[in-house]
């Protein structure tokens, strides 16, 4: 018999993202699973529940879900108190702080996913999100702005562009450079990673070199010493007063993000002048007092925008890029329409959630 | 001694722009004229008063810039009760249903302005302002739709572009087409005059071809006669189902709106689509239910944009490109500091509210 992959409504406030889509449901009923979802879980992401029936899948009450599924594919870590014996549970997890009752099934943890591994970039929910994340802070910031993004000519004269910078140069501020060049403004990038500065170049993005570098370990930069910070801090406060728009996105996992925009670097920007805060969340963010989904004013008329889960707001898209994610690995998993958990299997042993990580 | 222009703050709700901004500031003393502009005029869009006083001019009390300007610039008609005769007043001021205090004064309405003469074309705000308004509503559309609009090729494979119909081949429409591309979205355009469709296709987008012209007079489309109306219904109805987003751009002035996405073509578009509707007025709009400056779903989960002072909402832009529409006519009508109102001159002739047109 056919393994049964079960998708839930997402419940946490303003989480509009959904695991599985119609598109997905198809695509895993051709590997050999069949799929249960929760009624109304695509709601808003624009996923009717008649497509996933179109598409093969039975929607039915929460609890049955719950009951029936030997996979349960999440977005965030659902109530665990629901989950049963042998299960196997698949979304962003938050391993490290996870309740008891999560030892009881066979958690995989999207945060542990070997994402240097070139077999593994499909399944990488992360990078899927970031993109997305990414592409919403630019469109969010053309929004917010009052002036055009792009070059204007018309019969009363030119109007130049808007000066952008984005910093981080990881995926999501790639795509923040990639979506706000498309809009036409002049964007500049920046990382402390040396590495991350010919992919800025790729974007087409101009690169502000400010003379620091944090290389570190697994992609991420490193925290940066004091001195460090405290030079890169100048050399920015520096720099930014000439830019209409900034975008910050650096994140180090599991720490305080790094305030790369003080107040001192605020004020000395011009009224009207857009910040979007992507490190904004609950330890902080990159900007000073930024504040997760929420929009402030500073003094000097400078618009600070705390992007809280931007994936979110772009429900569609992020929702389709994860499901395809979910579904890579369940190709990944599934032999003869069984999903197999092999600890030996390095993409499976990264993610899988051992008992002793469950102890914060 | 030179004239002296005056430029109040805007009162009316959510009208963020202002008629001045510093850079025409200079611009005008550079012609002879003298400059007072009322207190933070410019707060919401970004010019704070010591950019005026940088320019060169005086920032006063709002009864001091009625009572000593010579002329006044204001993006909507002002309070009339604090205008005094022989005061020139400039702005958008409806002169159709003007209260009989605008007879005692010099008012230079820009809805009179001759378009098709190319020396008005940059003091045109009719035109300036619906290329912002048509920036603004691919951005918004952007905004709001719940997926990309460009296409994504990612780890986990590649994702369609947005598909976008633009009503409308004017300024508005031109603009939401191009700032659609530029997004990279897959654009498509209509309009009811056959010689706009020329203008689409330069703008890149794909034309939509209903069967129906309605070439009207000064570059406006005249009504439809009920029977064309009702073909170019049906037509609409069947080509709107395929795409993602529609901005509706169709405004015939003085006269309700053409519903130009009735019901049933709302009802055939998939949940999650957007309709933004730039018609969307006092006298209804382009798409069924529309509320100006409202947002609302249908029960099949499309969202439709009633956009309203759409300028006002990119007030920066806006702002400027007014600002220069005014500074061009004032350097028509100014000699050796002085500005002179001559009825025999064409574009004068045209703006001039004439005490005839004050009778509604």
């Amino acid at each position: 018999m056919n393994m049964l992959v079960g998708c839930p409504a997402e419940t946490e406030w303003h989480e509009n993202r959904v695991a599985v889509t119609p598109e997905v449901v198809a695509r895993l009923r051709r590997s050999g699973l069949d799929v249960i979802v929760e009624a109304g879980a695509g709601r808003h992401a624009s996923f009717p529940d008649e497509a996933y029936v179109a598409a093969g899948a039975r929607v039915a009450e929460r609890s049955e879900v719950f009951a029936e599924a030997d996979v349960l594919a999440v977005i965030r870590r659902p109530d665990c108190a629901r989950l049963r014996a042998g299960q196997i549970v698949i979304g962003l997890l938050q391993p490290y702080d996870a309740p008891e009752e999560l030892a009881a099934v066979t958690a995989l943890a999207f945060e542990g996913l070997p994402r240097t591994l070139s077999r593994a970039q499909s399944m990488d929910v992360l990078s899927s999100q970031a993109n997305v994340a990414g592409y919403k802070s630019a469109v969010l910031a053309a929004d917010t702005f009052g002036g055009f993004f792009p070059m204007m000519m018309t019969a009363a004269g030119t109007v130049r562009p808007a000066k952008v910078l984005v910093l981080g140069g990881g995926v999501a501020g790639l795509q923040a450079m990639g979506t706000a060049r498309r809009l036409g403004a002049l964007v500049t990038g920046y990382d402390v990673r040396t590495a991350a500065r010919a992919d800025i170049a790729s974007t087409g993005a101009a690169v502000l070199d400010l003379g620091v570098t944090a290389e570190g370990e697994g992609g991420y930069a490193r925290a940066l010493t004091a001195a460090e910070q405290a030079a890169q801090r100048r050399a920015l406060v520096d720099a930014i007063g000439s830019f209409d728009v900034v975008i910050t996105t650096a994140q180090v996992p599991g720490h305080r993000p790094p305030e790369l925009v003080p107040a001192e670097a605020l004020a000395v920007m011009a009224p009207g002048s857009v910040v979007v805060d992507l490190g904004a969340g609950p330890f902080g963010g990159n900007v000073a007092g930024s504040v997760p989904d929420g929009q402030t004013v500073t003094e000097n008329g400078v618009v600070v925008v705390g992007a809280g889960n931007l994936p979110a707001q772009v429900p569609r898209a992020a929702s389709s890029a994860w499901a395809r994610n979910v579904a890579a690995l369940l190709e990944h998993l599934t032999r003869d329409g069984s999903v197999v958990v092999d600890p030996e299997d390095d993409i499976t042993a990264g993610l899988l959630v051992r008992a002793k990580e469950r102890v914060s």
